[in-house]
């Protein structure tokens, strides 16, 4: 399934356009922000009980008007973004190189993997870990970086390789990485092998080492004995060919996208799902809130996810084009958004995978980010329960190590106001009136066909998804097995 | 079994008698100290790669001379040692109120850990966990203090109801705690309860779900579904009486004698397990390391455990009555030796664990600590290897954020050198010279009368072990199930 995809960006300057960024740039909507020297509250908008507030969370960011834009935008870990793709003169070279090295043969993930290390995402990391990291970010949720201070890091990056793989790589210092497709797009440099202990690396990672976990099963139960970590060069940058690499923006991408509209404050919104008016609610609100702060220009960053996801989430393709309707509809301002896809696996690690969302986000400029109920939990895989507490993502993103300087913004709950017949922020005075619409029970009404109530999501979006649930339908028949006589 | 113990302390002034130190002291081997401005290089000994020096591990301590001794011992974690134990004055109001309050009944284990945070080995924390706590701990090994510094708190520290005791206590905000033998020990202060998630607890703690690990079957499986939190008060110094009391030092009365004895550095060895001669040999190097480091007054705290530990480990008084006979047998120097009882009960949760053992003892004044291989290791339970890779420990406790201030000195190896028949540092040079003499064969050796090599352990501390488990087998018939016919 190739949707057509038809999302809007819409650039404030009229020096936006970019070879990087491919866009439809329809110029409408668009507004003159004028850069002031507003005191800037970097202050959480709902309420937050963060543990402590550092000095360096409320310092004056240095901020310019004139041609020369001097970023405004909160620091990538470690103080520099990481980008480890090569230049193109030494490419040639590099590759010449690859093919001489023993091969590590990557499954699609581990290409996700290469792709998000490769650009910066985990800045300050290089590459797969090293166990000294691994450990650290299994134990700790952070990094210790050269000035003794933490960044956070939450979920092992890591590279499997079997007995076999291991034996070939003998003694060399170096190897090379190899697509699904054959091409080798990386070399990993004073790689160091060591134990991979799955068990203790699932338990720790997501607290329960039960049947059933997606990337488990998908990435982890199947991989080798062994892990390979080292400093990665990535040849070319990493391409699906899906029709959807033009949203695939790297952080420095996004980071010159936010300077170019001189942002003074970018929220990032992480999502797998389709969006829906609750959604959209919030982030309008969030925007407003963010004026009514003192900023003059706050940018959202809608960021759906688009590595792995489980086999019953809404695939990427879908969700892009309901997120384009979403914005085609004016229920987000085309102005004010940019979409874009963030290219990390999903682990369904709840509050562990939560601080990798956000540590992602600061890397790629966003000083702002909203988070919901249960963040990337799941049902428990052999309980009838949540896997987490829901509440406990939101908690520990406030109190972890290295996302102090992000303001963390908890979702307010939105529902469905019967009343009003829109989605609505949930009044506990007059409860009753409110129904609460969960993701499985969205596409229930999806997948029967069934319109959910008027104002729970614009109507061009959710054609999209019921065109999906109906395709999916229309091919079940044949994926039932055959019987024999 | 009540064994007659006869370790000497040999304290260092003439002023050091006190009423909360009720020992033997023979006042021999004494030596005289003298307090000199040399410079100390709070440096490790052995070789081990910590990621940082902050500037502060190498800053000057205060340090005078004089009647009034300034202590230059390490500050404990969060600026100051937590006491909770409640002044005499207080105590008849405090019992009564207790009385008053909805009751939480203790298991043993629950005691311990009522000992242990009462008298500040876990300072900064003032009681059990509240979910903020239990989260921090859990997920980052970690608690953010006021000045937003982390200290280490690798496990949770926490108290565990059942339905019926939270139905109970309903809204009370204070709750008394009821000892095993019926005393009120404790009010816990401004409750919070909070769900207990035990497969999560387990899995984030041990790495692993296996059943048959010792505190989690002991402790975990069968307590209550529900945590309850809240601010300690401790009624009276909790007593176990049984003829090892003495031994049980606070990390404020180590403190005092560490400096009534004028130590310049304090280098701990934690153990639940018999000394060998490989254990002394390593003491004593580490000594003579800090001697020619400038040091002028190391003195060790030899520090067992004595919380709960598993069915197989050999029981506290044993070990007791052992390390007396390797200090009386000059195996370990008395004038520079204490021996303690370290009240905590043992998780045998390998790298997370050891994060506990070497964070109480800065708290007791130590800032150097001693660290083996697989420290607080156990085997698999369900399968045939290490639970922990063995070189864990070390590695994460050298990372682990809060204990940048403690000097880790990483074991050496010593093993049975059958060319000189002593034990001594492994030299790989002539590798087949060595026998390793690991715990499980030591206690084999025990089991079975036979002796081990000379020179392994000193004669007297061996017979301690020999009379012990002729006892368990002599117990052992009438352990047995009486069939009936």
């Amino acid at each position: 399934m190739s949707l057509s995809l038809t999302i809007k960006l819409h650039l404030a300057s009229s020096s936006s356009s970019s070879s990087q960024l491919t866009l439809n740039n329809h110029h409408h909507a668009n507004k003159v922000i004028t850069c002031s020297n507003t005191k800037i509250r970097s202050k959480p908008i709902y309420s937050t009980t963060p543990l402590i507030t550092p000095t360096w969370k409320v310092r004056a960011r240095v901020k310019q008007c004139g041609t020369m834009i001097k970023s405004s935008l909160i620091e990538p870990d470690g103080g520099a973004l990481v980008d480890l793709v090569v230049a193109e003169s030494e490419r040639g070279a590099k590759i010449t190189e690859a093919e001489s090295l023993p091969k590590v043969h990557l499954k699609r993930i581990d290409l996700e993997w290469v792709h998000v290390v490769g650009e910066g995402w985990a800045s300050p990391l290089k590459g797969f870990m090293r166990e000294d990291e691994y450990l650290q970010s299994l134990h700790f949720n952070s990094l210790r970086v050269k000035d003794g201070s933490l960044v956070n890091m939450s979920l092992p990056i890591v590279l499997a390789i079997d007995d076999e793989t291991k034996g070939r790589i003998g003694s060399s210092s170096h190897v090379g990485l190899v697509a699904p497709n054959g091409d080798c797009v990386a070399i990993l440099r004073s790689v160091e092998i060591y134990k991979h202990n799955k068990e203790e690396r699932i338990a720790r990672t997501w607290g329960t080492t039960a049947p059933g976990l997606p990337y488990v099963e998908e990435v982890i139960t199947p991989a080798g004995n062994w892990l390979i970590g080292g400093d990665l060069e990535v040849l070319k940058p990493i391409k699906y060919n899906d029709g959807l690499d033009n949203y695939r923006f790297s952080p420095k991408q996004l980071r010159e996208e936010f300077d170019k509209r001189k942002a003074d404050a970018v929220f990032a919104f992480q999502l797998r799902n389709p969006v829906h008016n609750g959604h959209a609610l919030l982030m309008n609100d969030t925007r407003k809130r963010l004026l009514d702060m003192g900023y003059k220009n706050p940018i959202l960053l809608l960021h759906p996810l688009g590595g792995f996801t489980k086999a019953d989430d809404v695939p990427l393709d879908v969700r892009m084009e309901q997120h384009s309707k979403v914005l085609e509809d004016g229920v987000l301002d085309p102005a004010t958004t940019i979409v874009a896809i963030f290219p990390s696996p999903m682990h369904y690690a709840g509050p562990t995978e939560v601080q990798w969302h956000a540590k992602a986000r600061i890397n790629a400029g966003a000083n702002f980010y909203i988070v919901g109920r249960d963040p990337a939990g799941m049902g428990h895989p052999t309980e009838k329960r949540d896997l987490y507490d829901p509440d406990h993502g939101k908690k520990v993103l406030s109190m972890a190590p290295g996302l102090e300087k992000l303001n963390i913004l908890p979702f307010r709950v939105a529902a469905y106001d019967t009343k009003e017949s829109k989605m609505a922020f949930f009044d506990p005075t007059r409860a009753k009136d409110f129904l609460f619409i969960s993701g499985t029970k969205m596409r229930a009404y999806a997948k029967s066909g069934e319109n959910p109530p008027e104002g729970f999501m614009c109507p061009s979006g959710w054609k999209v998804l019921v065109k999906y649930y109906e395709s999916l339908q229309a091919e079940e028949p044949a994926q039932q097995p055959v019987l024999s006589s």
